[in-house]
């Protein structure tokens, strides 16, 4: 029999207490029947995605989910983002997230998102970016969404061994690159990033739409903040390590990059913006359709973390809720056709802190296989009572291959 | 005062939800008053042999258990085989566990257990294989137990890495050993082996006996087929490890070959088959009787290991009621006397799949020191809800070490 494996991650969705929501987390506030389905049809427990208290990135957290130890595979976010916005990075490339963003004529960062420029006009900057000469190393630039884009070093001894030029912080001059280990490589690479950045806002300066902005008393995005160097990870994807066929519905190009990295392949829904907005109805139609043809079809919902983002406990139990309505079908499905299902989170984003922290996640993991425990509920502190008790994210994926026959015998 | 501790294993008994016990794992649909008593007085959890997930060997699973970790320890399932079965056996010496098995004239293997031929007449095969004469090497071949046999290569520059010639598999060609690594002491070893093979087919062949055995209709044991090549596993043993005298009880050779090479003392029973036939009773009172010499006694139970390898999860529902019954005495014995006693298994084998998987095994520590919890039943659910929560088998030997007040501070 062909088993089928479903893996939702809903961003960020684990929380802690709110003073909002009467010292609750806003999983436990929310009315989510389908989510509490799921509990009461799995075992149930927490997940430290790397180690207990460690804070995930959300690359770190889906390497690890699926199967590949970031300790070991990691290597910059950067390559995900350039292979979740379709560039074919190859070996040796170095790729770099970059975020469109706002200087003064003193070089101080006013704005990391050039006043939210949208998707449309970044483009136009970055058709104009396409063009830009580099001693001996080809530049590859593209937008994705809003003020995002990815940068690409393609050439001879380059290395992701450079700092990050976007700090995270504004009212602070803009700092050079710099190359972070003593290797000829990254001395090079720091100094072509430079040239890079140096190169660009030139370009960026004259463009007519950023003085058209400014004239609409706009802030224009007048320079590339780099971030996040990444290579090529060398792993065995993941029908050589398993046999199966992996799919990946996803909105943000990050969670779409890992995945196809490790051989997943990338479908793509109409709407699905990674967003509020985004058309989560066709994502769960996706998903029930693509179980026809791959074995692991991963589901990843991007709305939880943006609303612990901006701080609103009230707003992400509603997101939560929405999320638990949408899910309805595929979890019928998923009960009728006896296939496997996760439910889990890439992190916990504290909705009154407003970034990633360690706690753990709450997971269930229904099918027909699983011991069921008594845990009715699908919040962060029923989970903790459940059979699974307390795994790794590295863990995960093992246990669902154990479950569909596929780990090899240690011993005899 | 000097305490003593029981570790009481019995194969395979996890299990998962089974149709033919109306979802029920064969522990929660069982009637064991006695594993119950055990679970009230202890303190509960679930275990992990090698590590979430991963389905382990009974020999990597005991070697665990034990408290030696079988990523550093494992060499070869072959070398406990032969200590079980009473062979010397010496550094250097490479050994294999071998079935007596049929091949038809092709060489195409049609049964891997020659009619499941009996203890006695493979016993007198096996005296005529004492004389195979090979290159510079010695061969050593005792039968065991009805088609299960062991063979010893004893002699300079062996190696262990030797592929399989048993792939547990019937109806395709006997394949010649390999070797698995570039070494000149692995190309020769799968050399001599081969050797072996043929010159133990000739003399099977012409064997008077199998010649009797096709003519009253019944499957010769005309070959041999050897697996998990095994050297001896370099370690300290218990008693310098943790100073105390250990003693096993097994029915099983590959048990008492894991126990004798880590220092136990081997007590054998009369009538302790490693089958659903043994002397249960007899190991029971052997057992209370090493009590008094030995700190920590070793007991295995095969029976539910087998009934799960034939699938059959009403049996094995039976089997672990008798095995409940069957500990009173010894129950009420450590209860009496304040001792500790662990009661577990060495890894799931679920009854509907009838092979190891990676499911963790329920685990109960009772003794005068443990932190009782709230666990009154001794299943997979139930201790799951404990207050061990999730350990890993290489934890279980420091625990209870720790009891004994024999683990010494790191630190200061």
């Amino acid at each position: 029999m062909n088993m089928k494996t479903v893996l939702i991650v809903c961003d960020g969705m684990a929380d802690r207490p709110t003073r909002a929501l009467k010292g609750l987390t806003p999983l436990q506030a929310a009315h989510v029947p389908t989510f509490d389905r799921i509990a009461s049809l799995s075992e149930c427990g927490i997940m430290d995605l790397i180690s207990p208290g460690q804070p995930p990135g959300s690359d770190t957290a889906h390497l690890a989910i699926f199967g590949y130890d970031p300790e070991k595979y990691y290597s910059g976010r950067g390559a995900y983002e350039a292979l979740g916005a379709g560039i074919d990075l190859k070996p040796g490339d170095v790729a770099f997230r970059c975020n469109f963003a706002t200087v003064n004529e003193e070089g101080v960062i006013i704005d990391r998102r050039a006043g939210r420029i949208s998707s449309e006009e970044a483009k136009i900057l970055a058709e104009a970016l396409k063009d830009i000469e580099l001693e001996d190393v080809k530049s590859i630039f593209i937008s994705t969404t809003e003020h995002r884009g990815v940068l690409v070093l393609r050439g001879e001894k380059l290395s992701r061994m450079v700092s990050d030029v976007d700090l995270h912080k504004t009212g602070v001059k803009i700092e050079k690159p710099i190359p972070l280990d003593s290797s000829e490589e990254a001395k090079r690479t720091a100094k072509i990033l430079e040239e890079f950045i140096t190169k660009a806002k030139k370009v960026l300066e004259e463009h007519e739409l950023n003085k058209e902005r400014v004239a609409r008393g706009l802030r224009p995005a007048n320079i590339l903040l780099p971030r996040g160097a990444g290579t090529m990870p060398n792993v065995k994807n993941i029908e050589e390590v398993w046999g199966i066929k992996g799919a990946a519905i996803a909105g943000g190009a990050l969670y779409k990059g890992v995945a196809k990295a490790l051989g997943f392949k990338l479908i793509n829904v109409p709407g699905a913006t990674g967003g509020l907005d985004t058309n989560l109805k066709g994502k769960v139609d996706y998903t029930i359709n693509a179980l026809k043809e791959y074995d692991l079809v991963f589901l990843h919902i991007k709305a939880t973390d943006t609303v612990s983002h901006d701080k609103d406990p009230v707003k992400k139990k509603e997101v939560v809720e929405w999320i638990s309505r949408e899910l309805t079908p595929l979890i019928d499905l998923v009960e009728d056709r006896g296939y496997y299902l996760v439910l889990t989170a890439d992190h916990t984003t504290p909705s009154e802190v407003g970034d990633h922290r360690g706690d753990p996640v709450p997971i269930a993991i229904m099918g027909p296989d699983v011991r069921r425990d008594s845990v009715e509920r699908f919040d962060e502190i029923s989970c903790a009572k459940g059979g699974l008790n307390r795994i790794r994210g590295i863990d995960l994926m093992k246990i669902l291959m154990n479950y569909l026959g596929k780990v090899p015998l240690f011993g005899e």
